[in-house]
């Protein structure tokens, strides 16, 4: 028997704002990345989003990212890696109070868009991040790129480490995931990307757009909250894991 | 003998912005209330602030604001009771993330500004912001202006509470503050006010404008960090503390 | 013939966050209110918003709000009327600079939210904006709350004014709208809401909820754009304008 | 004759925090580049600044920086060319408001910090400011470092454009400045800056570190606001300059 996680970034409304339909993909995922309020997220809406999670026993994690809520936390910063160990513990920390106050457990930390970009390639910033998330909770899970910087850093600190892979992104060679620039970096055909997702579980491997097999860790899938087709295939997800006999991972 | 708490708020800058001399008063200081990030101080900010605290060994506390940088919180806003609730949590969250990862406790929380104002005169507000810190952690100490609706409320949910007095200012005939728009708030003599805060912890009382005794509990003497006089005034007071046999609070 | 402006807020998205359908409302408003940054808005969205108005050559006011971007400038703010002088004059400054960029005029400006309630309450607050629109640019006109301070300021001081009424919300004997905490304070029937609209303009006279007639100036419909059922109103509201002989207002 | 002219950052305080003298630095210069809201300034330091300026009949100009206040526009920003010109035209529009009530006129554009340097290396950021500018108003003049992108792209438009120079910086054999990070970047001796000002704006020439005279263009000469060096040193440079019979630019 094979066991998987799925993860999805909620809670990245902001005010007035609303974002994506957390009411709903919150029934099919495992493990839940929740705005921290610098690219998305604010008080009212960390509460309710960790309420929410608590209510369906998803894991509940922290998803920091860069001080740019007019960029959505997407546009690269040059921030140093003592500015990032330093929003990295803010940010943890302001959730942590959410999940105190909801009698609830912080289970990881995956960090947001161009931070997770940041922490993926540059190893020194990875480095501070892991660092941060030890010093807060050394029990806590690091939610990284596969194979990456970060996954790399967290590993040598002794956390616990949790690969993420992609099921609708084609990878390269060196097992990193083909840029969104080059022609076939998205598998826009949903058995396809079922399938990499069930290669990967099973065999540990991808099958790269050259055509060959690459080793590739996978523990754990990210879902798009925001895209409008992300309900029906996880939907079809479950059901496919279901004939498969993989096991989605329990919140016990 | 007795023993008093003298606190003061510090981490009041905000990136490249400087406030206060934090370096000097965290000498003379046995509480220090650092800002969260409302309505000062940054992730750099907290985390040089609450390493500073540590060195001098003084006792670390919240001191959440209201969500207006611009206004320091300062101004009135009409938030919702459930907003209070949140925005404490969120910014006492902050400050724990940095009290873990430097490896220290946080032993108190103190609203500033406009918000300690409405936690003052408002009950909802005030039993919101009471019930925030009590689910965070219910060791922590609530700071609240002595006999106001804040520290009621604290004392309602069984929080320990610090009653704050301010030396440099007169009271009124029911405990309160002497507003600063009428004549005599302000005790500007060095002298009076030491005399005013000697009473109030000997025997429990402040002598009002109108020259009458009323009882007062003082637990907690608030110092000004952002104003010049502050420095030379504790550096006084604690000379008269050792004369009058009252100790400082250690951090043990 | 009668002729009427029909106005609503647009533009009040933020980042990557959307919000009302501006898109199809703006092919049945007169006057848009693009909002400043404030409270909403930001520079792509202000720029975006700017071109869509010209496009469907509707007349461009500023919208401008309290600096409460997580409470969408709805809660009140304590600000001197000093810091609305300057508030207001930022960000129609701001907003001017994406009107000449893009080859247009700038016609009005708005408050909104909890700034739009302080402008019809407060005198000082009323007359700090009017001052500001008028030392801005004298010719703008000042939309206001029909019969409230803001419109007698912007009388005052010889500025152009719209009094604004709703076409969904009852009016009191004194002229002024029934608090929302009110039964009755909504006109929930689309009919009553039309009536009410046709009546005041053409009698100058709305009716209240006592049954008695007074007088009111209508010169602008406010519309909300963020409600779903703006849409099928304001088309019913130009075909009964149709029938009514109304003539909506045009930008020449 | 020569004439030169004398610039420097003032209004970049915020809120409650101050920073640097400008009440008594704007003594000594001829335009003044006045900071808008993002990476420092605000509503009321805006009003105040502008006032400040015109008081002492200083040239006003804007000073748009990066969306980053809490990293006072000093982090690089991976922003596309349409955010540089939307953000140019968001923050010279604001300023331009304050300029109007004041009933002054606005006189240049400098962009501040990260979005000066992306401003000097990146062509596209380069010509996608330099067209807000002029969009705005052509006949503003452009501010940038000499030689540079900026400078390049503002001329290529037609617009009016002031070469830029440092008194305290030493130059490379492309013209360039050299970079903090090398040996000899900086010139701590107040007579070897004056001196190297005075062959700039008499010669059209800098002497590099390698000691070769390289073709320079100075119109105008960058004074830094928050060192506390500044005021000494222009007050001798002003002395030089009436030894030299140079004129400063007047405002007339």
């Amino acid at each position: 028997m094979y066991t998987i996680d799925l993860n999805c970034d909620i809670g990245e409304g902001y005010g007035n704002y609303q974002l994506g339909n957390d009411q709903e993909i919150v029934k099919y995922i495992t493990s839940a990345n929740i705005a921290c309020g610098f690219h998305a997220g604010d008080p009212a809406t960390m509460d309710a989003t960790v309420k929410l999670a608590i209510k369906h026993n998803v894991r509940i994690g922290a998803h920091p990212g860069l001080p740019d809520l007019n960029g959505f936390g997407r546009r690269i910063m040059h921030i140093t890696a003592k500015e990032a160990y330093q929003l990295i513990t803010y940010q943890v920390g302001a959730l942590f109070g959410f999940v105190k106050v909801n009698n609830s457990n912080l289970y990881h930390v995956k960090p947001h868009g161009a931070l997770y970009n940041l922490a993926a390639n540059d190893q020194e910033i990875a480095e501070a991040i892991a660092q941060a998330i030890y010093d807060i909770d050394s029990d806590l899970t690091l939610f990284g790129l596969s194979h990456s910087h970060l996954t790399k850093a967290g590993e040598k600190l002794g956390l616990k480490v949790a690969h993420e892979v992609f099921a609708d992104r084609s990878y390269q060679e060196d097992g990193t995931l083909t840029p969104r620039t080059v022609t076939g970096a998205l598998l826009t055909n949903d058995e396809q990307a079922m399938n990499q997702v069930i290669q990967m579980i099973k065999t540990g491997t991808a099958t790269t757009m050259q055509g060959n097999k690459i080793s590739i860790k996978a523990d754990t899938i990210c879902l798009h909250g925001d895209s409008p087709n992300t309900l029906p295939f996880v939907q079809q997800l479950h059901n496919r894991f279901k004939k498969e006999e993989i096991n989605l991972l329990t919140n016990s």
